[in-house]
């Protein structure tokens, strides 16, 4: 698996620094503050499209005569047009800045830019503050729709997003206003909490968003603590149920520049899954994500300091090899570990083809309670908890429907456009589902298609990755209406046909063997 | 003298109220609100450069489904793009308003349009509220350098014309926001003062303004009372001396779209001369007006209710036919009647070539007091003040000043751009002073050329007529900018050459008669 390559800023960011030198005004030339200042930055971009907002006007007067006519232009490029920021008086080093975001419904990540180099400053991770309304988000829409809701979690959120956004500014030594544009990946109801949008009509048919294409929005306008005047870029949605965040896994994948066709998963509380190249795309979703996240297992968590992410199962011994984030005692199991330990209990005949334990080959580990059966995957004295850490039968139940539902997707969809699934050249797998999964044993367990393992590619955070592109480089920018506008959107049926394949594909790894011949099956 | 037409709003309005229909969403069809307003919008204009601002985005939800997605949508066109306004239930009469402004120093001229059709509804004038920080612009800007001076100036401004817009508003039963649009035209001062922007270079060498092309500013950010996204309009200067006033006379006038040569004068405290036809245009400034103006006569006043405004001297019996403003008794002389008063003074033999009082012909009306002679023109019984109205020779010298000037400043703008002053086919004279003036008195005196009387037009109000053409057609709006770019500013360089002109003028009608032969000179 080959990590996805750093952005290139490529030839051509949008939000620019720009030095310009005037000539001071004479009798001869009294060309006033505001047009000396347009004419030279006409002059330098070689376009007469360039603007600066009313509201900069007033400051020109004396940055022009205090710096003696030699200025940084902060500027954007938008629509061909380009459109001042602010001006400065020239610095040694013409540094502007940018802010790209994921913003999760769980999880925000900030990533400060150097929009001239591209390089990545610095990045902070916090807990979307929006939790405290409610951990999922129809809680939070039903609160919007309450007096002073919907701006409350509004002000919640960018009060968060501002204190983290100030105190990096202060570490890199930002001046105020340093901070020259902002892109935002998020679903289509976070995307409306960040502008204020009543979310009202998202979730009740036919589902309806305020926007689609948010455009242009100045940091001004939503509050955020960096130049009032810097553009805002919020990742449009294709409807209520596909959002930016995964236009911004398209782009961050790059699947678009591609003539060959590739899938993206993308796994949160739902199954996100796209296929296409770069003349088409079509996308669609659906419930294969709870089994694999935090809280559905009984000993299942997010990733974290002392979470289990990697297990293997000695096929002999039955012994458990267990790595945990941070080598410290485990505390529980995220997505990647729980694939490992099923598909590990199935190499080592200690669970059978419809996923029930094998009491023979689990011997003492294996206990029931209520008519439940548990397996002890980590004694209490190995533990990092008080008590031992067990996976249950309903655990492995959800999996395998999780892992079922994905396998029927990934089906249904490349049927679908009529791409045969072993043909697939590159498979990207976002999130950390996708950084940590161990391609072998989701395919072991008949998640994912049986292909060489080099096909998948671990994409990382594909919205923050995605927000990243779109501010260092206008070609990627861009790219995110034609990706928007190129996306088919196919509604799952979940009819007899999609049942069948969904029955088949509750086994491990499957009814049909031959679709999984790596796959050892034990005796 | 034939009046100007009134303005044909033409083929073209750039701020419209456009009535739209919709489909409601469906899962067929779940565009976005916002998109599905903008994608109509397209469609109606035919272009695909439409765009909403953000600010407006929260109100489409609700307006979209209370009126069935039947609306009407205030826009204007700017650059080729059509900017969303507001978007409102669709009502029966799709209207929309706009005001018209001449941005005097003095006076504030406010005209509501109706801008479907292209009617005058209402006007209101009004003293410039800033007259109490100081009369002339000087004072305010000296003000404006004073902590909180400039916003000080510009809130009493602003607010005095919320004042009279909220009141023409109730009086047509428009509804706030329904005021779509704005034009202003002032000199180079006043729009700064207007837009709160620091004049304090314009009066310093070598005179620069902060802005010469105000572009598009929108109504809240300046506080007016109108649709905050309503686009304001301020006429661009050309630089300190040049204003917006001038750029919407010669708009007004018509000038521009004419092969033939005309001049242009507005007198105010200074006398602006544009000559020019549609392919050139060369303007100048000089002192000419003061006397002409309120305040410098003894007895002169801004025309108002029993302001002399005509007057004929019976070349016989030297008897005064005096007519003044609503038929009231006299309290004052306006400029028009100035001029007619000492023409008929001159005719009649009561003052000589070099304007001096011929006490002969005077008789027991010229009186004198520390050597200063005055001709008493209404006697303290006829008069609507205590005492008598008088004209005293520094009145006249005054005047021969100012008519000398006026004169010269013709002679020199005409010669430097080669034109036979005889051969101008349209003459046209700005303000009140243009309404009211008799040119056959002003040629008596030889102000001006002794040109057919038909050929001397009376534009009004050119500010405000400007605004108002501006604000109703786009082709008279684009124009604008295209007139500011096209004129060359003739600084008048006051030498020997220029002194020489000068004293040939200050004599009635000329010391070159033959510049003037329609006049009598009595014997």
């Amino acid at each position: 698996m080959t990590p996805l390559a750093p952005a290139d800023p490529g030839p051509a960011p949008w939000v620019k620094s720009i030095p310009l030198e005037m000539a001071p005004p004479s009798l001869k030339d009294n060309t006033a503050d505001v047009d000396r200042v347009l004419r030279a930055l006409k002059k330098e971009m070689q376009t007469d499209r360039v603007a600066a907002d009313f509201s900069l006007w007033q400051s020109f007067p004396r940055v022009l005569r205090d710096s003696h006519y030699r200025v940084d232009v902060s500027a954007f490029e938008w629509q061909g047009g380009w459109h001042v920021i602010d001006v400065t008086p020239a610095a040694a080093h013409h540094a502007v800045y940018g802010i790209a975001m994921d913003l999760g419904t769980s999880t925000v990540v900030l990533r400060l830019l150097d929009l001239a180099s591209g390089k990545r400053l610095d990045e902070r991770i916090f807990p979307n503050p929006q939790i405290e309304i409610g951990p999922d988000i129809l809680t939070r829409i039903h609160h919007a729709a309450k007096t002073g809701g919907l701006q409350g979690l509004q002000t919640l959120l960018v009060r968060r997003i501002n204190e983290e956004i100030r105190a990096m500014a202060h570490d890199h030594h930002i001046r105020p206003g340093g901070v020259a544009g902002l892109a935002a990946a998020g679903n289509t109801a976070m995307s409306h909490f960040f502008l204020g949008l009543d979310p009202y009509f998202i979730c009740r048919e036919p589902y309806i968003p305020v926007v689609n294409r948010p455009g242009l929005v100045r940091a001004g306008q939503l509050g955020l603590d960096i130049n009032p005047m810097a553009p805002v870029l919020v990742f449009p949605n294709v409807g209520s149920y596909f959002g930016g965040d995964l236009v911004a896994g398209i782009l961050a994948s790059g699947m678009t520049l591609q003539k060959e066709v590739s899938l993206l998963v993308d796994v949160g509380t739902n199954a996100e899954v796209v296929i296409g190249n770069s003349e088409w795309l079509m996308a669609c979703a659906g419930a294969a994500g709870p089994a694999l996240e935090g809280g559905v297992a009984g000993m299942g968590m997010m990733a974290g300091p002392g979470v289990i992410d990697r297990v293997r199962v000695d096929p002999a011994s039955t012994v458990f090899e267990i790595h945990t984030i941070d080598d410290l005692p485990p505390v529980g199991i995220c997505g990647s570990g729980l694939i490992d330990l099923i598909a590990g209990l199935f190499t080592a005949g200690m669970i059978d083809l419809r996923g029930k334990f094998v009491p023979s080959r689990c011997g003492g580990r294996l206990t029931e309670a209520d008519e439940i059966r548990s397996l002890t995957i980590v004694a209490p004295e190995q533990s990092g908890t008080a008590g031992p850490l067990v996976l249950s039968q309903p655990d492995i139940d959800g999996l395998m429907r999780s892992k079922a539902a994905m396998y029927t997707i990934l089906t249904t969809i490349t049927q679908t456009v009529g791409v045969d699934m072993s043909t697939i050249k590159r498979f990207y797998v976002a999130g950390t589902f996708g950084a940590y999964i161990d391609p072998r044993s989701a395919i072991t367990l008949g998640m994912i298609p049986d292909l060489p393992l080099d096909v998948y590619v671990p994409v990382g955070n594909t919205s923050l990755e995605g927000a990243t592109r779109a501010l260092l480089n206008r070609a990627a920018r861009d790219e995110i209406d034609l990706i928007r506008d190129r996306i088919t959107y196919l509604e799952l049926n979940v009819n007899q046909a999609f049942m069948n394949l969904f029955s088949a594909a509750k086994f491990i790894p499957h009814t049909d063997r031959s679709l999984f011949p790596s796959v050892k099956v034990p005796a």
